[in-house]
């Protein structure tokens, strides 16, 4: 338990570092006979990969992932699937001048309080290339979901600039670098994030993941509400400041007469005339859309100077000059589709031990 | 694993309904030769204890707390710790009317769905009356702290009106029924709710919790990272949509130059310059304030007719008479204050074991 | 995780000391909508009550049970099950005068150098009294479980004494007081504890459980295999110093062809032709009568002078003259069955969720 | 929790199949700053490995570990250790002819019935291959505990033969092929061996595995005593059928005058005159030596014909000629001391959670 798992029945163990020889993932708690092969991962990881425009940081990785156990003549046998991904392109000497000095905004001060001891090499176990592993692990998840859940991510704000939801076009999303809904809202980012890479800056964002074709009875009350168990997923994304659910944080201005969502009968089965519950109630899923959002805040390493002290207590300044996203949230959806992915995986898995007939 | 229990070293497991005998929770974990007795616990379930304004549910509960097991001679053993609260007023025949209708916004179809079976008696399970177990728990849990954490709660937002920020002060969050630190906000709100509660409505609220003491080192990188469980730890209160730690949704918008938190060293000891991290980075405690936000719903039984729908798929009305809070989220400010002091005895002891000497 | 819980899906706590004001046990992870009601549980704590026989403790504890929460309407609900048993013939006194020894072959040091505290109160959370909770959380195991599981114990040897296997008829097992299926056993062992009880000493026991119509495939390679689980299951009952499934300790003797259980057809069904299996292979059920045996060291508390220390180090003696039994195997045969019992529910919710249709 | 992961706080989760490209461990909650390197853990899987005398399987495996995560110049860092050992020496071809029938006291029947899939290539995932997992993963746990806690394993019988404990040398457990303390039932079994292989047979084991320099006060009452989870960690090693600590079964037959362990003071310290606990009681441990044994039944496949059926359900016969050990309870002895060690040092840590200064 020391935090490197994730899920009940569906549930994964991460590790590896960013500069180590490799990360993987063991998924475990898969059930027999799915069919799955690399190119289902592959696909999945393809998309978070970094390199692909020039909004994400230029670290070339090609993101290889190896099934080393678990499945058995294309189908899975209900034993632990290893996935491993290999790194390649490591350059540890560019964290060398840094190894020292706390990157502010990062984990290095923690890791080290904690730990006494530092694995400078581009944060280590820290590194967000943490979630390729995530990515891996939600690909299986999916395949264990079936065809008839589908979960997408959309970015929704990228620093002030929030798209306008009418505009809304899923279509649009795999149409811009940016996972963006909106297509004149894809435009406008694509300058904003010019004129921030410009300045040395960086930016935040937010994310939005969308699940369709969840059943009605997914979540386990008390602790285990569905909801609880996504903010987790969702907070523990490298980065990641706040996690919303339907209305979210907006609920709190809402009226008694506007928050509840209204139901009523529509060929005989129940619709909700509204989703501010983003899905669930009482922790368990509604049927409707699961909708979560969360905000990721921006790089934090910059190439600008920064105040922060050293590890004898010197008070030094520290510019990061690696290769870094200038907004991290891109290559976010990614892995909040997988976290939701999973999520979602464990709970189907719940539900059937007691009956539930998903 | 059926969602009842929370944390794992100090974990608690609650059971118990609104209208039964009694509801409860069982604390494991605790370590022994800690001083507790009743008062201990009571002191802080009557801080959420209804009825003691005009603002929360008339609903009379003492909420008296026997310790039944864990505590020998005053001092607690190592073994697990059992506190119930009987319940006294039932009064099931309030909900007589409503049992076959969903209520909108409730869990009430929900658990319909998942479990086939409906304790229409005020919610059962799904009922806000579990939260005084949470508070319960949280009063041994900040006895494991110890005098050196202080956890305290308030409420910044009901409705559309948020507090001053640059008028918080702590002392005045005792004067008022609300919570509030900002004397001024909180005589608007008491007008505000007054005319909500006449108005038939409800209004939700954003209740933030502030941790002061907390040693660097708290949280296990990856998935059990400090603010993954909060985040999972307040979303699972009723009713919460959103959660944010430090700068929260509003991270997305700062500059890459805003949100890093500088360090400077102050007589010997690190300091930072702001906590936009709220306290957290990678997962782990960076030693500054903890600081944690949710936004709770209105109520969502109102007086007032909403369209629903019943058991047997027939399109119905439904209005709520009952004694209920007009604004929730005032209740919520205990049991949030009660959610953050479990997780960091969780994490203190988890820290312990690898070492940590705190 | 500090240890009173048991499961992973059927998942009960159990909390309570033996000389407090009540024992009891949260049973969570219960499917909903399973008849349920208090003399479902009271038959099962009745076989296991002292004070039935002149060969068990004389202790008077009514154990009567009440259900405190997760049933309405004589239905399980889906949430956690609070099972009260109030503790009505405490006579602390009695331990007065050992308080401050360490009785040989009891807890009490190693609690004392655990926790630094001691509940001398007949052992406090050590006390066997605990297995009650056991019994009440077996018998709604029972019910997961439904009529098609049979779940049978039975005493197999006290002291030198064992059964003759040949003899075995279930019947017996409920006619002599000490569950023995073997009629001419019976009457041996009445004689024999006679003796043991006025010599002052005690005697020791081996108890099998075995559990028939269990469906093949519960179990999860590869560390919570069934015989894994039932194994602990049984090692944490009290003075349990052995457990073996099937052959047991001695399938070391049996040779390669006697050991492997053949297999044929029957009426198209496969048929083992013997079960040293105990019913298991690769921590599997096979369909096959599962068989678990486990041995009870003698009652450690008896009346005959004993060499100890007290806590300040000092050599001194101790007499135990409470009311003890002279044989604990006895009482620990509904034990057993109930550990049985709540192991397969947990298997098999467990299976469910991988999609097997049991 | 689909059965791959074992322990709490000292945590590992094993992967891999016999004939896959590789299996591995990936050990979670190793404390920080702890020195390990790859021959740390080579020492420990070279005495498990295979082929180094005849009386064990002639499989060629190097079993190569390599570290490929968690340690940082030469120390661990607190992050999950990922280690893997590629399988070189798979010839799955000989598993080919027995691809479709059941052996008899062996996994294929259950996995087939539980996951409808049937990995034959050498048991797949419940090949006893899987235990270099558990060597590699027991060896960082022996780093854990240090170098004043010593885990020792030896065989203690073979078939009906039981070593003399009288006779019993620690130094003798290196000098030959058995781990036997006892010189002449060493060369006993020697010949015991050849006539066992030269009649196509097999034999079974009994194993001892004693730690010593195990402080008091490690286990956690109730469910996970010390005793409960080393029964578990034995249970589910390949073949285990019986579990005893201490007296063991034997314990049923000893007088109440026996039984208990008798303590003195000795230089200032308590001291134990016997050890029929096993240095556990009520779970929690004495500071006596551990002694924990398990007995392990004959290899199953074995070169004569055995009664069995195919996936068909027809009746058939199976031979099975692959290369197998004679007495698969050899190469468990580094297993036994594995898993000891491994439950330990999970035990150390959760301790230490409580404020144990061990």
């Amino acid at each position: 338990m020391a935090g490197n798992t994730f899920g009940t029945l569906f549930r994964f163990t991460t590790w590896g570092e960013s500069h180590g020889p490799a990360i993987g993932v063991v998924v475990d708690g898969v059930p027999p006979r799915i069919p799955l092969a690399e190119p289902d991962i592959q696909h999945w990881l393809d998309r978070r990969r970094p390199g692909q425009s020039r909004y994400t940081t230029q670290r070339r990785e090609p993101d290889e992932v190896k099934i080393l156990s678990g499945v058995f003549e294309g189908q899975t046998t209900g034993t632990p699937i290893q996935l491993m991904i290999e790194n390649v392109d490591q350059r540890s000497k560019d964290y060398r001048n840094i190894a020292d000095r706390f990157r502010p905004g990062h984990a290095d001060y923690t890791y080290w309080k904690k730990y006494g001891i530092r694995d400078y090499r581009g944060g280590g176990r820290a590194s967000a290339r943490e979630t390729a592993s995530r990515v891996a692990a939600g690909a299986v998840a999916r395949k264990v979901l079936g065809a008839g859940i589908t979960i997408r991510g959309a970015l929704v704000q990228i620093g002030p600039h929030a798209i306008d939801r009418g505009a809304w076009d899923w279509a649009a999303v795999e149409e811009n670098p940016f996972w963006c809904p909106d297509r004149k809202m894809a435009a406008r980012w694509a300058d904003y994030l010019d004129q921030v890479r410009k300045a040395g800056s960086s930016a935040g964002a937010v994310i939005e993941v969308v699940a369709s074709g969840v059943p009605a009875g997914l979540g386990e009350p008390v602790y285990d509400k569905l909801d609880g168990d996504l903010a987790r997923a969702m907070m523990t994304i490298n980065a990641v400041k706040g996690v919303e659910i339907g209305a979210g944080m907006a609920a709190a201005a809402l009226t008694g007469e506007e928050n509840p969502d209204e139901i009523r009968m529509k060929d005989g089965t129940p619709v909700f005339l509204s989703n501010n519950a983003g899905g669930i109630l009482g922790g368990i899923s509604t049927g409707q859309d699961l909708v979560v959002r969360f905000a990721v805040k921006p790089t934090s390493s910059i190439p600008k100077p920064l105040r922060t002290i050293d590890a004898d207590g010197n008070e030094v300044e520290i510019e990061t000059h690696g290769r870094h996203d200038p907004c991290v949230g891109i290559r976010a959806v990614p892995v909040g589709e997988a976290m939701m992915a999973c999520v979602l995986a464990d709970h189907l898995l719940r539900y059937r031990a007691i009956g539930g007939s998903v």
